[in-house]
C-alpha cells in the first residue's frame, strides 16, 4: 500500500536486528481492518493526529506509519523462522510460529503490518520480536494458526466485557470479528448466544462456531429473538458491526443496566442520544486489539480443538491475488477470511 | 405543574393509603430536574414512549405522568408525619423523616414529585410509604437532611464509577451533581479530586466539599490540571455537565483506558466519533438515581457529619417564592441549590 492504493511490488528483503527473527510467510489472514485503512486511512490519521495533540505522548503506543511511503500490510500471519538476528533465545531457524503483530527496535515500538519499516504478511518475508513469537504445536497447519490473530480479537473483547457464564449474549454482526467473539463466547459456556447478521452464510457460520440462535435482523428484531429463546439472563451486547447508528441501535435495544461491548470499529461521527443510556443506566466498554496473554490462550484453543474458526476461510490467495482478494471482501455473502500464502 | 408550566394553586389535600403516612413538608431541594422537565419535559416523554414501545414493560418503572394534568414536584424532602394511614409499622406521628421519592399502590409504583397522584415537597403536604421513609436522626435540622437526595445521586455515581481508593477523579461541572459527587469522593478519601467549572461560586464550593484542585476550563484544561497536580493513578472522568458535546469531550480528553461516568443528563442529541472509544479502550457507564442503602448512607454521612453539603444552599424560600428560585437557579454563579421551605 502506498497512498491508499494497494499494489504488488518488489521490496528490498526486511533485516532482523538484535533479538528478531527473519521469517517465511506461510499464511496470513486479510483483516477488515486492512480494508478499512484502505477507505478511511486518512481519516485515521487525521483523528491519531488530532488526539496526539491533546493526550500526552505514549511511548508503547506503535510509531505512525508514513502513508506516502509503502507499507506492507498483514498482521494475522504464520511464518516460518529462516534465519536468527543476533540474540535470539526462544527461536531456531526452522521454527513454525505465530506472533502479536509489534516489533521493538531503539526508535520504539512498530506495528508489524501498519510500519513503514515492519512489513506485514502479504509479502514473502517478514521479521518477528524472538520475545513475543509463539511456536506453533507441532501438527497444527499454518492455516488454522493463521487464526490466532483474528481469536484474539474475540477473546479479548469477551475478556473486557465482564460476561459471566450466567448471562446471556447477543452478538451484532456475525464477519470475522463477531464470529470470533461468538467462538470465544461458545468456548467459555455462556449461553444463549443469539447472532444476527444479514447474511444467511454468515448466519451458517455463526451457528457452526457455537450461536445457539441466528437471526436476520430484516426478519426478526435480535432482541425478539433474545426473549422468545431466553429473556430471564441479564444479557451482554456485542457490537461487531461498526458503522453509524449501530450504537444508538445498541443503546435504544439494550435492557436496562446492560454491558455493551463495542468492538466494531466505526470511524465516521455518530450520534446518539445520551438520555437514553442514562434512563437504562448503561455501560458501553470499546475494545480493541487484545493481551499477549490472550493471544496465548487463542493459539492454545486453536491447537487443543476448543475453538475452530477454520469453516471462516472462504478463499485463498497468492500474492498477486491480494488486490482481487479485497475486492471479494466487500461481498459478505461470498466471503468471510481469506488467507494469503505467498 | 400543567402544561410544563409553573403555577402555585391550591389542591386537595393528598390522603394517605394502607402502608402510607400524610406529611407535612419542612423543607425541599429545588433540583437540576425539575428545571429540565419544564424545559425538556415533552422531549422526555417523547422519548419514554419510544423507549417503551421498543422494549418490554418494566413492572418497576414508575408510572408516567399526564403532562395536562397537575404535578406537584419536589422530591428532595425532608417533612414530618402529621397522619398515619392504616398498617404503618414504622412512622409515628412527629417523626421527622427522608425517603426515596416513591410510592406503591395498587396501581403500581409512582414518582413522587412527577406524579399527577403524588404530590412533592413544593406543597405543604405529601405521602410517603412508610417501608422507604427513614427517620431523620435528632437534631439533625430539616435543611440538612434535605440534602440527602442529592448527595445520593453522587454516591451513587461514584459507586458505579467502579472508583477505587489509589485512583484519581476528575470531575466536569460543579453544580449541586458534581459537588455531590466531589462530596462522596472526598468522603472515600479518593484523591485528587480536580474538578472543573466556568463558575468561580461554584468552583470554591468544590474546594469546601473537599475538591484538591479546581479549575477555570476557560484559563486550564482540566487534564492539564490533572497532569499538574498528578498525571501518575489511573483517572475516572465524571461529567457532570450534561449538555451536547461533553460526551466526546471526554473521549477526548481521557487517557487510554479511562472509565467515564456520565451523570450529566444530555436529552439532545450528540454527537461522538467511536473509533476515539475503540483507539482508547475507553469505558462509559451512565448512572441515574441511586439505590436504598446508597440513600440511607447518604442521610447517615450527613447526621455523622462526614459530609455536609449544606453550603450548597444558597436561598430558601416558601411556596410562593418557587417560580422565581426557578429563575434564579438559571445564574449558576448566584445560585446551587435552593430550599423551599412551605
Amino acid at each position: 500500500m502506498t497512498n491508499w492504493e494497494l499494489s504488488v511490488d518488489d521490496l528490498p528483503d526486511p533485516v532482523p536486528q538484535s533479538g528478531q527473527a527473519l521469517t517465511r510467510v506461510l499464511a496470513c489472514g486479510i483483516c477488515g481492518s486492512d480494508l478499512h485503512v484502505l477507505q478511511h486511512g486518512a481519516q485515521q490519521i487525521a483523528l491519531r493526529d488530532e488526539l496526539a495533540a491533546e493526550n500526552p505522548p505514549d511511548p508503547l503506543s506503535p510509531q505512525p506509519f508514513e502513508a506516502d511511503q509503502p507499507v506492507v500490510m498483514g498482521h494475522e500471519f504464520c511464518c516460518e523462522v529462516v534465519e536468527l538476528g543476533p540474540g535470539c533465545e526462544n527461536l531456531a531457524v526452522g521454527d513454525v510460529v505465530v506472533s502479536m503483530p509489534g516489533a521493538f527496535d531503539a526508535t520504539g515500538v512498530h506495528a508489524i503490518g501498519y510500519s513503514n519499516r515492519y512489513p506485514g504478511g502479504y509479502g514473502e518475508l517478514l521479521v518477528v520480536s524472538d520475545l513475543l513469537a509463539l511456536k506453533v504445536p507441532s501438527g497444527l497447519p499454518a492455516r488454522a494458526a493463521a487464526l490466532t490473530e483474528p481469536l484474539a480479537v474475540g477473546a479479548h473483547a469477551v475478556a473486557k466485557s465482564g460476561i459471566g457464564s450466567s448471562d446471556a449474549a447477543v452478538v451484532l454482526g456475525c464477519g470475522p470479528v463477531g464470529l470470533a467473539v461468538i467462538a470465544d463466547l461458545a468456548a467459555r459456556g455462556v449461553g444463549p448466544i443469539v447472532a444476527s447478521d444479514y447474511s444467511p452464510a454468515r448466519r451458517r457460520l455463526a451457528e457452526h462456531v457455537g450461536a445457539h440462535e441466528v437471526v436476520d435482523p430484516g426478519q426478526e428484531h435480535v432482541m425478539a429473538a433474545w426473549r422468545r429463546v431466553d429473556g430471564i439472563r441479564p444479557v451482554v451486547i456485542f457490537e461487531a458491526v461498526g458503522v453509524p447508528g449501530m450504537l444508538e441501535a445498541c443503546m435504544r435495544m439494550a435492557p436496562k443496566g446492560t454491558r455493551i461491548t463495542v468492538v466494531g470499529v466505526c470511524l465516521e461521527t455518530d450520534s446518539v442520544r445520551p438520555a437514553i443510556g442514562i434512563f437504562k443506566e448503561l455501560a458501553i466498554q470499546f475494545v480493541l486489539g487484545y493481551e499477549p496473554h490472550e493471544f496465548a490462550g487463542s493459539l492454545l484453543a486453536i491447537a487443543e480443538g476448543k475453538v475452530d474458526l477454520g469453516p471462516l476461510v472462504t478463499s485463498t490467495v497468492d500474492i498477486d491475488g491480494v488486490p482481487q482478494a479485497f475486492s471479494d471482501l466487500a461481498h459478505p455473502d461470498d466471503h468471510v477470511k481469506i488467507l494469503v500464502e505467498p
